[in-house]
């Protein structure tokens, strides 16, 4: 029965491609590939964080440039193949905003070479910003018996790791690659961070499942959220319109915000050194150490017997 | 010393598997296999999205027809296989319901015949829906910066791709495996939804995680939810005597609901055009075209030296 | 121009390596393998749940002690050299606390297999214990087709498994291994349940992601949790200071609490046979047989043309 069906079902998977421009891909272009990023990111993070997710124990008696300097050669060879790509494949819709890119074969490589430059420069500063993430969270998780243990497998960590590297490609103007990398850290963690967000130093998030930090959230040093916290826009009913413009808010130095809290807006701005109490939902701005709670919930507490 | 051990311990675990009928299958009979309705899931999307998850790149210029016939060629005699082990381990269980069911091998085989043909021939449908999904996250996220960005990577397009697919299975009355696939898809987005819920063309789930979607619910089209809403009873205390009853809530065309807000209870009726705000908590209907949100939630600012 | 600058990147890198003692091992030291230790999850899974992740089919005909046995050899031998590689790794650490650790090689292989002995002896028990949480996850969702659903598919019960399992490795002090184990769980079910907290029989977790339960957490038999649901502490702004300190509530037995409650604090107590409502936010002890239920939310629903 299927078998008698077949031609009419591949037919109509045929007439659905041919309706929509996204399943063709232009002559000499291909898509990026998902488990070549994620390969990005799973080596770029053995050199961060050496012996902890590969077998290059370090020692203080071997020096480990070798490791290293062989190691980045590899992941930048797969990285600009993946750019060219991405580049190549998003050049036509680029040419329709009028941008007047230049969108040459040759072209698209001599800024994917300059990107990769850029973006492996930065590298040394990102593993340095990790290791005050690392600290942040080791200073206010009670529960953390070690900095290992943080760096095994602390979800908030590795969440915060791929966002650092995901910014630097969103602000080269890379398309598709930095959320493929933000999505693959969602989905391992629950953890929801826009490639454009910008984020500070020292930054803790703990449990992290449901946090949501959107696209053009501005977050200082210093700062400490807990699960399920949503940095983000009062309404998007406006679509691809507000593709650019500031929608979510600004969290200064300082700031804790507690399990399940709402803040929104872009105009919003949590001042410094202010604490944000679990469950509320703040979409104006508060000055600098303002404690913000909810005025007491009211609980009703029935005993049986009493009226439902 | 755990050598010493082990011969109490086998006996223990023996004793353990002795009480409890879940662990000793029928003869002739064997489980399901999850890493093959994994596969099905997996090869179905390329089907569905070429080139985006695998190396099947389609060209204006050769026909996809051989690619499309040959794949579910072998997608449908994986399905077939696994549906029928989960008809023929259940089907017992069906006997003792009563209910009549032909449960012979041979009735078997040409019952899950029947359901492949029609879940094949739902499977176009599936698709063209799918886009409208594709084009309804597109619509709605000013940070979604092309439609393939969003099939690549959008944790809420694959939990509606998967939630498809499994509803049709789950209508066909397939045990076990629209479950496995829900958990799958739950698994990788922090999305739940129950393979019963019905859900209109144009859905969108921004952000998702923690999203739940109780197998009773109704979605109209052009539905949009935020991360953490809930869609759900407004109690289960029946258990299992609830099997079947009408608990979750109905929403109809054009609703979008925010973060956190939870919609409860089977007589629950969401009116066309409606807007939920996010943390809100509603348990009885609204008409068509309401703004629901809280009465200012009363947030209290203290500052340093302010009581607390 | 990548190659041009590998050197100092290299350099940046190494410096950053020097600068912080976590990224040197001690000689003769390695790092545990998060790989293995997933092997381990995996391989007692199968035992505890013959045939449902694995090809080990039982019937009624053979005995299943040969492969019990085989198999929980094969996984106390990976175990053990795990559990030998946290011990020694983290050795110099609690030197360093001055508690009089003996910390040789021998000494350290002792203490693994005395733990390795007490860990498999309490395998049977904690299968014993899974089935009563599977019963109990059967009981309370109508969504719930079978009990074979439920080991197949349902993160709950994943999360649970995992949890009993880290838990007895935590009660021996082995260090990082549970905690790599309790987020593995976490990453695949966003269910985040540290490895000290104290869950007894029939315990059941819906739908699950968002939930949190944290270190010092006590809860009975016979209770339910909801998605999004935090047993939490009510500040760490302490951070290591409170280390070992009481912080998160005591649940008593057949306590129901709903989606996205959080119940905060130390000396908080929910007594017995209570029932926490959705959404509220409990930082006090309630009496046993309580329905704590937040006094309605005001809820505004505006018509088109009304003031908005």
């Amino acid at each position: 029965m299927f078998g008698d069906n077949l031609e009419r079902i591949v037919q109509g998977i045929e007439k659905n491609y041919e309706a929509d421009e996204i399943f063709f891909t232009k002559p000499g272009r291909a898509f990026p590939n998902r488990a070549a990023i994620k390969g990005v990111l799973k080596t770029l993070r053995r050199v961060i964080f050496p012996g902890y997710f590969g077998e290059e124990m370090l020692s203080a008696q071997t020096s480990p440039s070798y490791f290293i300097g062989q190691t980045l050669i590899e992941v930048e060879r797969v990285l600009r193949e993946q750019i060219i790509l991405a580049l190549t494949y998003m050049s036509e819709d680029h040419d329709q905003d009028g941008d007047g890119c230049d969108c040459t074969s040759e072209a698209i490589r001599e800024r994917t070479a300059e990107i990769c430059t850029r973006f492996f420069d930065e590298l040394p500063n990102i593993q340095r910003v990790l290791l005050t993430d690392v600290q942040a969270i080791y200073d206010g998780d009670p529960a953390a018996g070690s900095k290992e243990e943080i760096i095994f497998s602390y979800p908030g960590l590795y969440a915060i790791y791929v966002h650092r590297v995901a910014h630097v490609l969103h602000k080269e103007g890379v398309p598709v690659i930095p959320r493929i990398m933000s999505e693959l850290a969602h989905s391992g963690t629950g953890i929801d961070i826009a490639p454009g967000a910008t984020v500070g130093e020292y930054f803790c998030i703990d449990h992290g499942t449901g946090v949501v930090i959107g696209e053009t959230t501005i977050i200082g040093d210093h700062v400490k959220l807990y699960q399920g916290v949503t940095l983000g826009a009062l309404s998007t009913r406006g679509g691809q319109r507000l593709s650019g413009v500031r929608r979510h808010p600004t969290i200064e130095d300082n700031v804790t915000i507690y399990s399940n809290a709402s803040v929104l807006g872009g105009e919003t701005v949590i001042g410094e050194g202010s604490c944000i109490a679990g469950s509320t939902f703040v979409t104006s701005s508060v000055p600098p150490h303002s404690r913000v709670s909810v005025k007491a919930q009211e609980i009703t507490v029935r005993q049986p017997g009493e009226r439902d």
